[in-house]
């Protein structure tokens, strides 16, 4: 019996189709702003996607498009510009800025009730004590979608996470920690991968290192999540783990593309609508 | 061989010499405010050796007795006239409060450069991101103090932490973490318990539970840090970690008491000195 193959888009499309329905009933709609600085190409196509998901699902859209020379003092305007503007309900700092400027200097000026991608320090202490942050960041909200659209069981279960971002590793630590998962954290200096990964009932994989993941290093059945998603010599996107040998092993299991990085969006979309209702009871 | 016994009084008193030192050479003296809320006895007793050791090497100490039915308003009150007395550079919030007050409606009111316990939830934030909080909870960096203080390696080495509280588990995790050790945070309701800790080569067992960490849970010259304390039916103080037995084959091993215990005070001595010079420093 090979792995059920998990339809990302799938969850994606119900979790956006659902705040759609409720966007219609609102007179005032909730409003994303996201600020780009600079010209990567990458940034580019990740902004449009982000402003036209937004749109789609009938929420206001701001691009703050600010040329690569952007000062600290420019950009700290702008960002202050849109934390008082109170028809912005999400603000975020598309990553990366170009070299002269960096991101600590930033992601803790976004006012932390419109932290959307949950990346500024207090949101990141709400999260590790085990608290509700305004927002989560969207990758590590995207891997608990699945787990529970799958209804897979976290309580009890042994967890790796392997890779330690602030944007994916930790954060789905401390997520699956609350949900009174063991935690196993790996990343490139784990000497002992193989004999950790074959601990595991959940392996979510986030090292951007493609096919790390072999059959030889996955328990019978366990869930298989990959976070990865790197671009290959032949210009084809893989992930981190040999999805074709593992699935034969696990019991669930995420392609790539198709997997993770759909649910990234949508729970984009399903934060700044979750920062409008919070800052419309207030 | 049975392991070395590390002696934490004097790992502790070697700290707060070297800031009493230091502090006779300054003019301006530092200041540790503790406040305590009712009469809980063993908070007493805490709040009486930490104001003790202040005066000890050379700080100024003072300490706000409130009483039980102290009110959330004149608690924040006395906090905000703490946070804007220039002359304190520590504000320490005694643990726990009467049964009427909620820690989290105070924690984060401490002006995060004065919290010298490192509960807020910016520093919280700050050791989630591996950047460096003002302030490292003290028990937390207790642990981290013993490690390196017997040139113990941490980088690649497996560290199962037992427990995952605000205060010691979760911090332990996130320094270790951010030394490079691979981390396995396990707790009450981790299943294999006995495996995991089989992997470890540091195990920092923070459970509460009297003499949880047996001989055959523990890797030959695996390094055995206890920060439980519990008080037994006869009154005696006791550790998670059945000393006798584990010494025979761990490399290393705190006792319970004299072990961690000591450092949590040095460490509150040292994180007030520190935020005293970085509030000196501005």
């Amino acid at each position: 019996m090979t792995a059920k193959i998990i339809d990302g888009k799938k969850i994606a499309q119900k979790i956006t189709d659902n705040i759609k329905e409720q966007v219609q009933k609102l007179d005032k709609k909730p409003c994303l702003a996201v600020i780009i600085v600079g010209e990567n190409p990458a940034s580019k196509v990740y902004v449009k996607n982000k402003s036209k998901k937004a749109l789609e699902v009938g929420f206001k859209s701001i691009i703050k498009e600010l040329k690569e020379s952007t000062t600290k003092e420019e950009l700290l305007e702008v960002i202050e510009e849109l934390n008082s503007n109170p028809d912005v309900n999400g603000v975020l700092l598309q990553l990366p800025l170009p070299k002269h400027l960096s991101e600590k200097d930033f992601l803790d000026k976004i006012n932390p009730i419109k932290d959307v991608d949950g990346f500024n320090t207090y949101n990141a202490g709400k999260l590790f004590k085990g608290e509700k942050p305004y927002a989560i960041p969207c990758t590590s909200k995207g891997v608990i979608n699945i787990l529970d659209k799958e209804n897979i069981e976290i309580e009890g279960k042994t967890a790796i996470i392997i890779g330690r971002s602030n944007i994916v590793g930790k954060p789905v630590a401390d997520l699956l920690l609350k949900r009174n998962a063991t935690i196993i954290q790996a990343h490139s200096k784990t000497k002992n991968l193989q004999e950790l990964t074959k601990l595991a009932d959940i392996i979510v994989s986030a090292s951007g290192v493609a096919g790390l993941i072999k059959k030889d290093m996955v328990k019978k059945d366990a869930v298989v999540i990959d976070v990865g998603i790197i671009r290959d010599k032949n210009n084809k996107l893989r992930g981190d783990v040999e999805f074709d040998e593992v699935k034969e092993i696990a019991s669930f299991i995420t392609p790539v593309p198709g997997g993770v990085g759909p649910l990234t969006i949508a729970n984009l979309i399903e934060n700044t609508y979750e920062l409008f209702l919070l800052q419309n009871k207030a």
